[in-house]
């Protein structure tokens, strides 16, 4: 990934103690994976510290050594997803790969990370209302960088007769809407395997950016 | 429309006074806009009654005749849109054109009612929490039934060799992802008018579905 060009992340969520120590990973894991499954069943609101610390069988101070409040922990939680899908175009092994093809493969990357990361890669479109200013600020710039990303990547490979699309900005936009839009009718566990849906959703988003099997003969040099 | 199949409204909306007195619809009419401005500049939490009343230069007693509170406003506001958006499937006038033609008239419906009734057409995406569980239902049970009957029309035309796609559900969804995700990136008075954003739109979605310009021969009886 490329650190020099890619958003920061946002203010003031807790970084975690010892870094790199993996005892330590391990547990404020385990803490996120907890209230994770306790925010998606009772939404945020609903849901207490102390919830969190009796469901892991803790004390307060221990998860208050890894993260602030219940904001930051649902703000982490938030976070991860929005950096694995927003990054999706950044990969430097592919800067070797014609532009449609690391656009197609962008998109199935923003899908995976969608349904891979479910439930918390929804929890920005369930609970958009939790949020800090700043944390919404960040969320935005990383959105922009995505699709400023993909824009150009997407008139490339239109140049090079490899994608068939009017209007750049909305398109691109459209093709982002169909993961985007999976928070509102995704369900794990369903009739096809996660990797079956993704596939699908990637055919179906790369139909939107007019990605052609074959090279359009008259726009070879 | 047809009225015997179509979803019932949420209960407990509070129905127009005097139905039919074009006066007092104008007045009911008049709250409803000045309500959605607020809302939408503001949020939910941060509007009140009052500065609803305040904005009409009317009194409070004369609000309450047309609406049970705030949230009945909301809802209101949120249901026309509901209605016009899913039902963009239903109207018999249609019933003589083949299925793939009325599958893309009725996403460009999706669409065009989805940007027409900007701002409150996005409000159940902005702000889902505030809505009664009954009324989410009465959403849900209108969803349900525009995407059956995409499901079905879609099959129709794909065995009629006009639409081209695998999984019905899977791809009716990402078609209705499209105008689903605008409230994310949509803005009004936007380098294009909202009708050339229809037309962008309808086309994209109508990529989706795998329509065809022409028949494919072989399928043809």
């Amino acid at each position: 990934m490329n650190k020099t060009t890619f958003p920061d992340a946002p203010p003031g969520l807790r970084s975690p103690p010892f870094k790199g120590d993996a005892r330590s990973d391990l547990k404020r894991e385990r803490i996120l994976r907890v209230a994770e499954a306790l925010f998606s069943k009772q939404g945020y609101a609903n849901t207490t510290m102390s919830q969190i610390v009796d469901k892991l069988g803790v004390s307060k101070p221990f998860v208050y050594y890894y993260f602030h409040n219940k904001q930051d922990i649902f703000e982490t939680l938030s976070w991860r997803p929005t950096v694995e899908c927003f990054s999706a175009l950044e990969f430097d092994e592919d800067a070797a790969l014609p532009a449609h093809l690391r656009v197609s493969k962008g998109l199935e990357r923003l899908i995976r990370a969608t349904i891979v990361n479910y439930p918390s890669a929804f929890f920005p479109y369930r609970e958009p209302q939790v949020y800090r200013p700043e944390y919404r600020a960040a969320q935005k710039k990383m959105a922009r960088h995505f699709y400023a990303r993909l824009c150009a990547l997407m008139e490339q490979g239109r140049q090079e007769g490899m994608l068939e699309f009017d209007e750049t900005k909305i398109t691109a936009l459209a093709a982002g809407s169909l993961p985007g839009f999976l928070f509102y009718w995704y369900r794990p566990h369903g009739r096809l395997s996660s990797e079956a849906m993704v596939t699908e959703l990637t055919k179906l988003s790369c139909r939107v950016i007019g990605l052609r099997i074959r090279k359009k003969t008259s726009k070879k040099a």
